[in-house]
């Protein structure tokens, strides 16, 4: 079982409107709703992959219901969300039907108590026993320590699991002096991170400060990756136009899954590049195009990076 | 008992974000969530005006039951709300703090079924029978027949009950027709009817096509009615400035309740006008300054419009 953890669980909805007009009412044509924050994205696509995932992170109110619902539905993801008492968030994607432009509002996450989040770290530490692999994604929501994924990082290093922390800021850069097995930040975050704006020498530095590899998401272009093994950059063979909402989530979903089968550094690139690029051509927000990944997985290129 | 009815039932959620920017991503500032459709309006303001008000119409799915929890909050508002399978709109309101302008998204209603319909129309029937009043109030969600308004009009007089119209297009065509005490109209909702946009003669076209009387918004003016005892517009002393969403609900709310009361038709349009611009005036979309309607209340300018 790969251990999911997302504390801002959210119901990622999508109003499709013919055009977006500023100070207009508009008649959404369409509605769809799915289960969202980066670590049920991640659980979705393990799920897919053919893995058994377990999801924990906190939900709660009726937007809460409505995600645990919809988890209901994915095969192969067990819902160890932990219940908070004020109500989980929403984001709304609104889709220009004339530019294919979308518009995103994110509410706040609810607001967790002490309780709550001791509540959390004790199912945490019992799940993380059986996990072959972990991933923390996302953000904290108001309430819980930001010190927090440094403390889960821990845990899961205790138990002798490999953890994939995937979060930004402060929250970043604590979990990271806690040594996690990898970091997966994109180009902004590093650059937060490390003050560089310079991809190779950035990455490097956040090898540094604690990761035991860095993964860095340089968008269209691949994946740059730091490791102890070496250096390496991986990049689709051609430029895919699409949605690139949740390619950095499928990205994880590979390194992951390659990590647990025990492949080595330019496999797990592969496969991230692949599912990530797949995520950019598939029509839906947030998943994949089986094709295009079947195809992908033999065409990207890795490249010794160092 | 005043009855209002909601076929559309909604969530009105609103997001106040510094500023609109389209295809930018936006962090939500603060959500506020409130149960709506027109006829919800309307029952909170007659609630709020001291009557005791049964609300029905449909509502489904876990936003309808976010409406139901946030309605039976309202002191002197019975839910009589009939389930249905599908699940109930939402509405959003994104109000730019920038320039105070609001960008609205309407999601469409749930689809009712023929046997929801049938069980909605038997407790209307019952309902109907211990009202004072009816208001029959916005839009039909898809399946439900668009001669319904006509018959809950019939079926109101049949019971000898005074029924107010407050909806457009074909629903209120096929309405009119059946002969309802009062209808609401907009200007542009007017001109749909009748094809006149000349307020006057358009007004007293509407009243020849079946209904008893007709009050007629005319936005920052008030309000023209004509009826069999006359005709006469009523405009608040000044011109108000703030947010319009829901100033005609109220308007509906004022006439509704000087009716029951046994006001003339000058006090009951008085009474809307007032009512209309303290909801302008209100900080928060809906809701009615106390302060201002008993300000306006002895302020309201009423002449013979005819």
């Amino acid at each position: 079982m790969i251990l999911t953890v997302t504390l801002n669980t959210a119901l990622d909805v999508t109003y499709r409107v013919p055009r977006l007009l500023p100070h207009a009412s508009h008649r959404v044509a369409a509605v769809t709703e799915r289960p969202g924050g980066k670590g049920i994205n991640v659980a979705r696509v393990l799920a897919a992959l053919g893995h058994e995932v377990t999801a924990t992170g906190f939900t709660g109110g009726p937007v809460g219901s409505v995600v645990r619902e919809l988890l209901a539905r994915s095969p192969r993801v067990t819902d160890a969300l932990v219940p908070c008492a004020d109500g989980s968030r929403r984001t709304l994607a609104v889709v220009d039907e004339s530019s294919g432009d979308t518009t995103q509002f994110n509410e706040p996450g609810p607001v967790i108590t002490p309780a709550e989040w001791s509540r959390f770290l004790a199912q945490y530490g019992e799940l993380v026993r059986g996990a072959r692999a972990v991933a923390l994604c996302g953000s904290l929501p108001p309430g819980v320590p930001v010190g927090a994924y440094a403390v889960l990082v821990r845990a899961a290093r205790a138990a002798g699991v490999p953890v994939l922390l995937d979060t930004s800021g402060e929250a970043l850069r604590r979990g990271v002096a806690a040594r996690p097995e990898i970091i997966k930040p994109n180009a902004a975050e590093l650059a937060e991170l490390t003050g560089s704006r310079d991809p190779l020498p950035a990455t490097r530095d956040a090898r540094r400060r604690g990761a035991h590899a860095v993964v860095t998401s340089l968008g269209p272009d691949g994946l740059l990756a730091a490791t102890a093994e070496g250096t390496w950059q991986a990049a689709p063979p051609r430029g895919l136009s699409g949605n690139p909402t949740g390619a950095g989530d499928s990205a994880v979903a590979g390194l992951l899954s390659a990590l647990v089968e025990g492949a080595d550094w330019p496999d797990r690139l592969t496969r991230a590049v692949a599912l990530s690029a797949a995520t950019v051509a598939a029509p839906t927000a947030g998943e994949f195009d089986p094709g295009v990944y079947e195809e992908l997985r033999h065409a990207v290129r890795v490249t010794d990076g160092g």
